[in-house]
Formats: structure tokens, C-alpha cells, sequence
């Protein structure tokens, strides 16, 4: 990462901490706000409002324009994360016990749906002018991730599940955010039609890249690396890349009984993580991700060549390489 | 009821319920919009956006202004339902299973987070001089409602809970949908402020009044006509307005144990009713409701004499003799 690029990054992510530390202040009920403050307060990556403020940026828009779509972005992000955790039953997330874990079920329910509500507001401040059409894409994008989470959930009891269903379900679910991000930050810049559908087509990319890693990392990192719970897809019975590779593969029979099994243990993921490296599932996600981060990379073509054009070929790179 | 008010409400239900099959139709995945569907198809009295209709009509408003925005409150009013239901483990919504009952939680939870952004795009098609100021009260009247639904369950478990404590929970879960209604009506008609202000009093009291005899109804109601259980605000520990009164009463002592009793059983709620009967509960219900809907009516004086506001006037009316 070049130093203009990392300071770049930590300059846009200041200033989105920084506007959501004014949006979401602690006040009563506490038992509503206090959650809420708890789910945004560890930052996470902020790759969403990062991408959309870059784009923004890359073609003509400046940040006085696009923050609070971006900040708004942010919190709709985190809205999905505490939702998701519910139903997943996830305990961990950044690190720390998740809002579902921390407090309990009901908490989280009203703490998602505020920060959902809390998007809104600030969405509201976008300038008049593209109001309309940003509420259009933001509300359409957000109704797609939950199609995306509808369709993890279903697959998660569902027997087969081919590789084109699970790139419908991981583009809705996390792809979608993405491409809202560089369709949004387009919009703001006055792009024209051309240069939008490049920018939504390198944000569908790199959201299918950052999953298929994603996937990748809760089978073959470490838990104070990763910040979750190491083997969760697989004790959850998700559809992962891996486990839909593994599947569709002539090797199916290695590794079908234990994937299956209802109860995973943590000697099972190991064993099936070791199964995963040698019939070539690894291998084939790693070279997947590599391939779809290059389709990102040609859809940056459409932009004009300057410094910001460049950070997001450089945000390209710390994707495939992100071990967090 | 006039046969003129009669068949206003059925004209604007119908209009509400026409544009609401259109706006949520049966789609892939399904196991996401089924539940949608479902929860908005039995479609309940939809008072809020009649009385956003009407109000916007009184003010010289036309249905082709409003009709978005109003669509946009149902909808929002049944994501809250859909997520309250969850909470609160209630099984029997307007006569039938809820969504949480007849699926499961993790259907309900994306299912009202799926009503609440269809609620939004609805919204975006409001004219876009209206549509900043629109979407900001919408969404500060949603994070109201958030917070009033925090209070209702912070309130089961605390032991003292004041009159006034009570109101500013309600005003919040229940009084500002009404409220927000009014206002946004009078918005998109381009009111003048003291007449906005007016509509907001007439929404606020409408909804206190309406929460009222919702609690009311809880406990003197019977389940085929209430289209919910009954006693099922004194099983889940609710401080509704009649257990306040009562424990806030100098015969406290009579119902306090049955009141706070862990387990309160069928036998122990007509024993609850018979005693708020004696001690006057019933009846200090029943006068704050006529109370409250008189502040309404004041708050009428407002609008420009014609057909409208005589309907806004029948409206109070039906509040006060509602049986369901």
C-alpha cells in the first residue's frame, strides 16, 4: 500500500468516524442508543463508505457532496450486521460479542431498526437534486441484501446449492452494498451513463471478491486475526464458496458426510478444512478472487486517469491480500 | 357513522389497499416476500393513512400528492407490527397467526426489515419539493417509534412506572405515527405553520386516545372480536394504561400481587378486571379517552370549515366506540 494511499484511507475513514460520533450520540432510552453507539463504535473497515467517496472523488464530486450518503451507507452496514448476527446466532464480530451476544435478541431487533431509520436521516441531507434517485437506489440496494440474507438462511437447510446460486445469493447479500457505494458516488459526481455502469460493475466485483476471501479467512484464519468465530460457515451449515465448490466437485464423496453432519465439532472443521487444501477448493477460491478482482480492475478503464482512479486500483490489492 | 364518511373510508381504503398489491407482489425469494405479503394483506383499519389523506385533503391537497406517502405509513405502521410481535411473542394479530408464529423470528425479522424499505421507496416517489422534508419526518417519527417500543419493554420490568411516564411512551409508539401522518399531510399541502402544528395536536391525541382503548379493549375485549388474546398486556407484565392507574391508585394494594405474579394465569386476569372495575380503573379509562379525543376536536378549529374536517370529526368518533 503507498503511503498517499494509506493516507488517503485514514484521512475519508476519520471523517466518517468523526460524522457518525455527531449522528449517533448517546440519549435516552439508553437501552435503545447505547446499542446502537456500541455497533458503530468499532469502526470496522468502512470499505463501502470509502468507495463511495473515492468514486465520488474520481470522477469530478467532492465530499462536501458525498459524506453523508457515504456515512449513511456506513450505518445501513451495520444495520445488516446486527440483524445478520441475530439470525445467525453469531456471538462474535470486530472482536467483541456482537449486540445479539451482549445484550439479547429484542435489543438488537430495535437496535438494527434504528440504525436503519438513523441511514435515513442522514440520507436526507444529500442535496435535493438527486434525493430522489439516491433514496431509489439506497432503498432498492437494501431490499436486495435482504433477498441476499433470505437466500443464505434457505440455503443453509437446502441439500444442493450450484455455484450460480451462490453468486446470486453473495451478490445480493454482499455485493449489492458495494455497487451501491460507486453507483451512488457516480450519481453525486453527475457521471454519465457509461462511467456509472462501470463504477456499479467494479462494486458488484469487488464485493464478490471481498465474500469469496471472506469465506476463505472463516476456514483458514485465526480467530484474533479475523476478529469471528474460525469454522462458523461450517458449524452454521452456510453455503460457502468452499462448501459449494467442495460439493459440486468430482470429491464430493471426501468430504460430503462430514459437511453434513448436524452437529460440526471444531476436530471436524479442521478435518474438512484439510480436505478443502487438498482436492483444491482452497485453491480454486483463491484463484476465483483473483479473477474477479481483475474484472474490477478493466471496469476502472471507464474512469478518467487521476490519483483517485488509482487509490481504487489500490483498494483492488488490499482485498486479495486483507487477512481481516 | 354518516353514509358520506362511510364511504370516504372505503374509497381511500381501497385506493390504500390497490396501490399496496401493487408496490408488494409475490416474488423470488419467496420465503421473503410471502411473509410481506402476508403481513400487509389482512389489512387492518390503516387509520394512518387515511388520516394522512384526509387531513391533506381538508388543506387542499389532492389523493394523486398524497397517496405515496400514505402507502409509505402503512407500511412502515406494519414493519413495526411485524418486529413488535417478535418481542412481545404474540401469536394472534387481527384475527390471525402472526408472521413470527407462522414462520419463525429470523422470517419475521427480515420480513419487517423488508416492509420498512419497500416503505421507503414507496416514499422516494413523493414530489421531490416535498421529498427532504418528508423523508426526515418519516424517519425522526420511525426513531420516535423505536424508542417508544424500548420504553414498553424496558417498562415490563420495572416496578414503578408514573402516569407521565406512561403518556411519553405511548406518544412515542403509538401517538407518533399519528402524528407524523398529520403532519405530512399538511406538508404536502403546503399548510401554513400554525395549522401543521394544529394537525401534529389532532395526530398526537387521536394516538394517545387510540392506545388507550387499545389497552382498554386488552382487557374487557373478547378474542373473536378484538382479533388479538386477551389479558395479553397483564401475561407479558405491560404497564398499559390501567395496571399505571391502578398501581399508581390508593388501592394499589389490591392487585399489586395478582399484577406482578410471575405466572399470571386466565383465572388470575378476570380477577385483575374485576378489581380494576371496583377501584374505578375502568371508568378513569374511559374518561381520559373522551378527555383526549376533546383536545382532537379542538385542535380542529384549525381547519377551514369543509367536508374533510367533518370527516376528521366522525374519525374522533369512531376512535371512542372501536371494538377491534
Amino acid at each position: 500500500m503507498t503511503d498517499a494511499f494509506k493516507g488517503k484511507l485514514s484521512f475519508l475513514k476519520d471523517r466518517v468516524t468523526k460524522r457518525i460520533e455527531q449522528v449517533i450520540v448517546p440519549k435516552s432510552p439508553l437501552s435503545l442508543y447505547d446499542p446502537m453507539l456500541y455497533a458503530v463504535s468499532s469502526s470496522g473497515k468502512q470499505l463501502r463508505p470509502v468507495l463511495l467517496m473515492l468514486v465520488n472523488e474520481a470522477l469530478g464530486g467532492d465530499l462536501a457532496q458525498s459524506i453523508h450518503a457515504a456515512v449513511s451507507l456506513e450505518l445501513i452496514h451495520n444495520f445488516t450486521l446486527v440483524h445478520d448476527d441475530i439470525m445467525d446466532h453469531d456471538d462474535l464480530r470486530r472482536g467483541r460479542e456482537t449486540v445479539f451476544k451482549r445484550w439479547d435478541e429484542n435489543v438488537a431487533i430495535l437496535a438494527g431498526d434504528g440504525l436503519l431509520v438513523m441511514a435515513y436521516l442522514e440520507l436526507a441531507q444529500t442535496s435535493p437534486d438527486s434525493l430522489a434517485k439516491v433514496l431509489h437506489v439506497f432503498s432498492q440496494g437494501i431490499l436486495e441484501v435482504c433477498e441476499g440474507q433470505t437466500l443464505d438462511k434457505d440455503f443453509e437447510t437446502r441439500e444442493e446449492i450450484s455455484l450460480q446460486e451462490y453468486y446470486e445469493m453473495i451478490d445480493k447479500k454482499t455485493g449489492q452494498l458495494f455497487a451501491v457505494a460507486c453507483q451512488v458516488g457516480a450519481l453525486l459526481a453527475g457521471a454519465h451513463e457509461e462511467q456509472t455502469a462501470a463504477m456499479v460493475q467494479y462494486g458488484k466485483m469487488i464485493g464478490r471478491a471481498f465474500q469469496i476471501q471472506d469465506d476463505l479467512l472463516d476456514a483458514i484464519s485465526q480467530e484474533y486475526v479475523f476478529g469471528k468465530n474460525i469454522g462458523s460457515d461450517l458449524e452454521e451449515h452456510k453455503k460457502s464458496f468452499l462448501v459449494v465448490h467442495a460439493l459440486n466437485s468430482p470429491y464430493r464423496d471426501k468430504c460430503e458426510r462430514l459437511i453434513k453432519k448436524e452437529k460440526i465439532t471444531s476436530g471436524d472443521i479442521q478435518k474438512i478444512v484439510q480436505i478443502f487444501k487438498k482436492i483444491g477448493t482452497i485453491d480454486a477460491a483463491k484463484n476465483e478472487i483473483l479473477q474477479t478482482l481483475s474484472h474490477a480492475r478493466n471496469a476502472l478503464a471507464e474512469l478518467p486517469a487521476n490519483e483517485n482512479r488509482d487509490f481504487l486500483s489500490e483498494l483492488i490489492d488490499t482485498i486479495a491480500t486483507r487477512k481481516s
